[in-house]
């Protein structure tokens, strides 16, 4: 299949008098599937001087059904034969280091790889297979997780997927892996790109995910079971379950639903987090106290983008303590005084400071945000979308099968760890 | 008075024939006396080699109707012709340096303020009287405000009790005023004490009493005013009065009352403010949250501490965070996990960090206080006393005299400041 997919782009390419060549990179490429993957990514590599749009024309006619996709330039997207096919077109770069586009350093990837896991393509297998199970395998934003070219190096690096476990277990954050000297770069782990000694492989791999892998890589290592390659499907609760749930833990929740544009994943997933940051950080500035939160992503006939707030303190009573300057700042201290002059107690002196207790704008988180969070910057594309806040009354009473998957989600976070 | 006084210590010891002497000290001894104060001080000094019971016996017999009180040492309390006279014993030391017992450094002061004050009498007396207005005159624990002595040392540093309040408006914390060079003493205020300079007169003085003055002294200067030396008597709120402020407030109130020894207040204030915070700390560390607190002794048929505390938080929820070891601290991570097993959530990873969410042990602050407040150290005094936990209801049900006093002076809680 692959091949016959080479030929065609040689075939075109020669027919059109375009010096372009075909490279399948990738999983397919040597040998390193998880099963169930029908992907077949083939990159159409135009001269360095080339025109791009070259290579995208050979895709098109490669696929003539097809769908246009863009990362930083178009590709072609398309279902060839039961296999989901992806025509990339990118530069031909001499040294890896001097790529034009983020794609043009794919290709020295696959060679850098195929000339070394020959015989290791199982332990590969079994690595981003445990990967995928412990909820750890995928580079991209949401996922924060470890990337299928990562994975290979770790293999190559260690020898074999077992001592990558047994590797992972001591590591700590800011290991360094090294297939190659590089840059001194700080992220929680670091593998230095052995085809781009200032890139860090895992530079998408968050410390948590890190940590989520390493706790699992020591279970399994204690003991050892299938469960960790193929965990159970979680059980969706149901609205009864989700509403017990709640009850029992005693908390506020406070879901925002904001309208969202169509874009991917990775540019939406990014600024949910900037948003839920920026929410917590208002609610705990005004006295609130956040447990714990979470985001998703609803696609359906529009994009909606979930931040869901659990509360620990959601009322406050009307009085709060609001602090001043130092008394020895004299015109601080008048201009303060000038500003607050019936307050319900003070001013009085707390610790070198004027402190007075006024009354409180807001006294239920809800209020606040409904009033509020229309002022916050939400990041690019949320800050425009109209923004819906459920109470947990409301949040109960529209519990759908896509809430009800977050919920379970939320409510069940657990990590595999012993 | 005095001297007649000064004259039956000489007259006594001679018919004794044993060497002492009687010294005035204080402001009778030079003028500088508030009206409404009628204390005379007499110190009845032994030879350093002498016994102080031989000026306790002459004490005695100056005033055979007498109450015995103890500071360091045994002195006589008695009421003389309407005037408050305290018999003190002391030892007569040469060097100020070398003193036997904290009370011979006395007539030092006194002697060396009585040489440098003529003239400065009035300016004295404004000063203190202002401090006493303002509410930081008195170096006890309970106040810790500025002595008398602190007061005359201040008037004879600027020259005058306007000059202190000029000099106070540009006071920072660890100020040094420095009528002789001394040791270097951290302190809010250093004011060496020229007779002994490794000692600093306003070590009692707390960062926000020195800052009170300060406000005050700037509001004064900028607009001189009576009420200043003479503030209206504060109106004591009734019972509705108080129970409105406090519904308008909306937060809850916690009362402790403690029963206590009947000590000196410098024994007890220290105990019941130590008292005071390891209480807020115990509510903190649960998750619930003190706007305010304050302490109160009540000197009835009994003696009992009064420890009020307003909550801003005061219910949580079921749920409470619980965060464990870092993921790659191995050891620390299994036993977090043994020791809980069955979590409402987690474990998970936050921050590297391994979290559960467990159900918190008490929900209500008022419950927390009953059932732990016996379990954390309150002072040697405080700890062995009966507690009684009251909640707003049973405060406000319970409101005597002296608690209207307390309450109305937590709530009005203000200093003068412009």
């Amino acid at each position: 299949m692959s091949s016959d997919l080479l030929h065609r782009v040689e075939e075109i390419a020669a027919a059109r008098n375009v010096a372009c060549r075909g490279i399948l990179v990738g999983s397919a490429a040597r040998n390193t599937w998880l099963s169930g993957d029908r992907d077949i990514d083939i990159f159409i590599a135009v001269p360095e001087d080339g025109n791009l749009g070259d290579a995208l024309e050979i895709a098109r006619e490669i696929a003539p059904v097809h769908e246009e996709r863009y990362a930083e330039h178009a590709y072609v997207h398309a279902r060839i034969d039961g296999f989901d096919v992806d025509l990339v077109p990118c530069y031909d770069v001499r040294d890896p280091s001097k790529i034009k586009s983020a794609v043009d350093r794919t290709p020295f990837h696959s060679r850098y790889v195929s000339e070394r896991i020959r015989g290791l393509e199982d332990e590969v297998l079994l690595l981003k297979q445990f990967m995928k199970g412990v909820g750890v395998y995928g580079s991209d934003l949401r996922t924060g997780g470890f990337s299928g070219y990562l994975a290979e190096l770790l293999v190559i690096r260690y020898g074999s997927f077992l001592r990558v476990l047994e590797g992972a277990s001591s590591w700590r954050p800011g290991t360094r892996i090294n297939l190659a000297p590089g840059a001194n770069i700080m992220a929680p782990l670091v593998v230095i790109d052995p085809v781009d000694p200032k890139r860090n492989v895992a530079a998408a791999l968050t410390l948590d995910r890190m940590f989520q892998f390493v706790a699992a890589a020591r279970c399994f290592l204690r003991s050892p079971d299938i469960s960790f390659f193929f965990p159970l499907e979680a059980h969706t609760m149901s609205p009864d379950e989700i509403r017990a749930e709640i009850e029992r833990r005693g908390t506020e929740f406070i879901l925002l639903e904001i309208d969202a544009p169509d874009m991917v994943d990775d540019v939406l997933y990014p600024q949910m987090r900037k948003a839920e940051a920026s929410i917590k950080n208002l609610l705990e500035r005004e006295g609130f106290q956040v447990l714990r939160s979470d985001v998703d992503l609803v696609r359906g006939e529009d994009v909606r983008a979930r931040l869901l707030f659990e509360l620990s303190i959601w009322e406050l009573p009307s009085v709060r303590i609001h602090i001043g300057p130092p008394v020895w700042e004299a015109d601080h201290v008048s201009r303060f005084v000038k500003g607050h002059t019936s307050p319900l107690s003070g001013p009085y002196i707390d610790n070198g400071r004027l402190v007075v207790e006024i009354p409180r704008r807001y006294r239920k988180a809800v209020d606040l945000l409904e009033g509020e969070v229309h002022k916050i910057s939400l990041g690019k594309h949320l800050s425009s979308g109209r923004i819906r806040t459920l109470s947990k009354r409301e949040i109960l009473e529209g519990v759908d099968e896509s809430l009800a998957e977050f919920l379970t989600a939320y409510l069940n976070k657990r990590v595999r760890v012993c």
